[in-house]
C-alpha cells in the first residue's frame, strides 16, 4: 500500500479498472491497458461518466496525459 | 488487445475510423490517415459531432495535438 | 489521398483554400501561403467566419500555431 | 518550521494527511504517500472536498502536478 | 505578396500599421515597430479596438507573444 | 528599494508577509518561508482572503509557481 | 521611438510608469524597477485598476511574466 513514485500507482493498476478525472470535469472509467512518462493512457471497457453515472461506452480510448487531472484505482 | 504502449492504439487504428474529443468539448470523426509523436493526427471523410449527431463534413482534416483529449477506435 | 505524415497536409495545401479552426471557436478561411514547424501559418485573402457566413475580410494574416486545433483543406 | 525548499514541505508531509487545491476549483484531502519533482502526488484515503464538506471517497488517487494549484499538510 | 516563411510576413509589416487579435478576444491595432522569435511585438500609436471600434489609445506597446492568435498587416 | 532582479524582491520578504494573486482570482497571504527558481512558495500562517477578507487560515501551504500571477511584500 | 528589439521596451521603461494588461483583464500601473527575460516585472507603487480607474494601491509587486498580456509605458 505504499507507494514510492507516482507512477507506480498507474504500474499496479494494469489490468484493474481505473477512473480517470479530466481537466473540463469529464469522467473516465476503464481498464488500464497501457501509459507511458507523459501519463498517455489506454484504457480498455472505457466509459463516460457524469454524476458518477454511465453516460456511454467507448470501448478502447487512447487519453492524453497533459488533460489527466487525477487517476485512481477502484 | 493487450496495447503494450499508447501509440500503439494509433498504429492499430490507422485507415480505420476513429472519435477523437478535444479541448472545449468539440468531438471529430473520421478515417485515420496520419499521426506523429505529438498526436497530429490526419483525418480522412472528416465529420464534426454534436451530441452523437453529425453537424456537418469537413472533409480531410488536420488536427493539433495538443487540442485532442482522447482517441477512440470505433 | 494517404497522407503519411500530418505535416503532408499543408504541403499539399500550399496556395489552396483551407479552413481554420482556432481555440475559443473562431473560423478562418483563406488561401495557405505558407507555414513553419510550430504550424505557424500564413493566409492571403482571409475571412473570419461565423457560422459558416463570412463575418468580415482581413487580407493577410499570420495564424500563430498554437492557436490552431485543425487545419481542413476545402 | 523554517523550510527552507519548498519541495521540503511536501518530505515533511509524507504519510500525514493534506489538502491538495487544484485548478478549476477542486479540493482533495488524504494521506501523502509519494511525490516527484513535477508535483505528482500520490494520496491515500483521498475525499473529494467541496465547501469543506466530504463530497465523496476514492481511496488511493495521483494528482497530475501540473493541475496542483497548493499544497497544504494539515 | 508570396510569402516564403511565416516571419517574413512579420518583417515586410515593419513599419506599417498591423492589427493583432489576442487570447481573450481583445484587438489591437498600431505601427508594427519590432517583432522577435518568440512573436513578441512593439506597436506605436496602439489602440485597442472593441468590435473594431476604437475604445483608447495606449500609445507604445509591447504584446507578449503568447498572448497572440493572428496578426494582419492592414 | 530599488531592485535590481525580479527575484530579489522573493529574497527581501523572506520571512516577511506577503500578499499572492492566484490565476482565477483567488489570493492567499502569509508568511515567505522558502521559494525556488519556479517560483514554487510556502508560506506560513496562510489566510484565504476573499474581497481583502480572511475566509479560512490554512496554516502552511506550498503554492505552485505557475499558478502565481503577482506577489507582493506587505 | 524606433525600438529594435521588445526588450528595448522594458529598458527604456525603467524607472518610469508602466500600465500592464494581465491575462483574464487585470491591469496593474506602476514604476518599473525590474525586469527578467521571462517578462517578470516588478513594479513599485503599484495600483490595480479597473475600468481605467484605481481600485487599491498594493505597493511593491512582482508580476510573473507568463501571465502579461501587455505592457505599455505612459
Amino acid at each position: 500500500m505504499t507507494e514510492k513514485r507516482p507512477f507506480d500507482v498507474l504500474n499496479n493498476a494494469l489490468n484493474n479498472t481505473v477512473v480517470i478525472g479530466l481537466k473540463g470535469g469529464v469522467t473516465f472509467r476503464g481498464i488500464l491497458a497501457a501509459y507511458d512518462v507523459h501519463m498517455n493512457l489506454v484504457l480498455e471497457k472505457t466509459e463516460l461518466l457524469e454524476n458518477d453515472e454511465v453516460k456511454k461506452g467507448i470501448g478502447t480510448c487512447l487519453l492524453r496525459g497533459d488533460s489527466v487531472v487525477y487517476i485512481s484505482p477502484s
